[in-house]
């Protein structure tokens, strides 16, 4: 029975990790028609995102399932959890992909980002899509160091995110209130998106070590 | 045993309302203290939240103790996991209040709301804490209907929220693209706040019917 489970549970972290790469690859496909004013991409991302939803749904069934009939303890209960944790992380993070997509077809043809600002979305993206993959990594590997590591990227998005207020508070921001306001949604779902990459590379150290490193709080602002 | 674990079951409940609670006194106060420039308000929500924190861990230790020691099944199972869910979403909750009492205190002495926009923020205060009241209930009460009249509310936050956008943007906005980015996120804080305890009264839906009424997203503006 111990082995069945343990087949099982490697089974739930693979779908974890290839949800971690479809948040990946939405994020990266939204960032691209939101730079490049690209309708039919913008359009794929809104139409995949059901499937990030339904392998969550999956995942959490999967683990169900897996408590009902193993009724694991100890270490093995805490990792099942951790492993519905995360996949709620995951589809979140293609949420926030979903919503990138949703504010690129909005104002199609239009681009959305004025171009002072256009650099620091191209690299919260890259940030983010590489954060997703690192995760996935983690989650295979659950590599202590790595999952770590990861808060070194988010960081630097934090950064970013937080110059993107001067940018567009600055008297000389001459774009108007509505790219602003655009700005600031925007800015916020690459933030949060990064945020929640690293609350799963920390549910996966719980799992590596048994010890949660502290929870991953969003900025306010 | 079986009635060991139902006691345990209702003080895990009797927690998640009480959580609730916290979570809407929060948000008057941080509403109070955001219409107000309230300091000395701001700071105590800004120092309460780590109860609310401290509830939720607590809680989660309490549902893995059960799950372990219990090891139950079906509906008893998927309440305990229901459970976990809200939890998080309740802290969630507790994160928003705290990021509007943040933002209070940002700007003091100033403002931070100009006059055209302080009547919606009274009102999404008002829908909020109202909201997290009629969780609690709903979380004692199990009562499903209660539950389901939760998204009325959501939806008067949603349209209060969507308004917010044609005000800010409007060509006649006249306080600036600081004023705009503040509203932008606050509005999102009341409209997250609302969406979370709208989830967390479909979980108790959930609980009392063993059937999920879908999840719920949030806007993506």
């Amino acid at each position: 029975m111990r082995e069945a489970y343990h087949v099982e549970l490697e089974d739930l972290a693979a779908n974890l990790a290839d949800m971690s790469l479809q948040a990946a690859a939405a994020m990266k496909k939204a960032t691209q028609a939101l730079l490049e004013a690209d309708l039919s991409l913008a359009e794929q991302v809104i139409g995949d995102d059901q499937k990030i939803d339904d392998a969550r749904a999956e995942n959490e069934e999967k683990a169900y399932a897996l408590l009902a009939l193993q009724a694991p303890v100890a270490t093995d209960l805490r990792t099942v959890l951790a492993v519905i944790h995360a996949a709620e992380s995951l589809e979140r993070m293609g949420d926030l992909a979903l919503h990138v997509a949703k504010a690129a077809r909005r104002r199609h043809p239009q681009a959305t980002l004025p171009e002072p600002v256009r650099k620091y979305f191209a690299e919260m993206g890259e940030l983010d899509v590489r954060l997703a993959e690192k995760v996935a990594d983690v989650i295979k590997s659950r590599d202590v160091e790595a999952a770590r590591a990861l808060e070194e990227e988010d960081d630097r998005v934090d950064e970013i995110h937080r110059h993107l207020f001067t940018v567009i508070m600055d008297k000389d921001w001459e774009h108007g209130v509505a790219a602003a306001v655009d700005i600031t949604l925007l800015g916020r779902f690459y933030e949060r998106f990064a945020d929640h990459a690293v609350s799963v590379g920390k549910r996966m150290v719980f799992v590596a070590t048994g010890k949660m490193p502290g929870y991953a709080h969003d900025e306010d602002l």
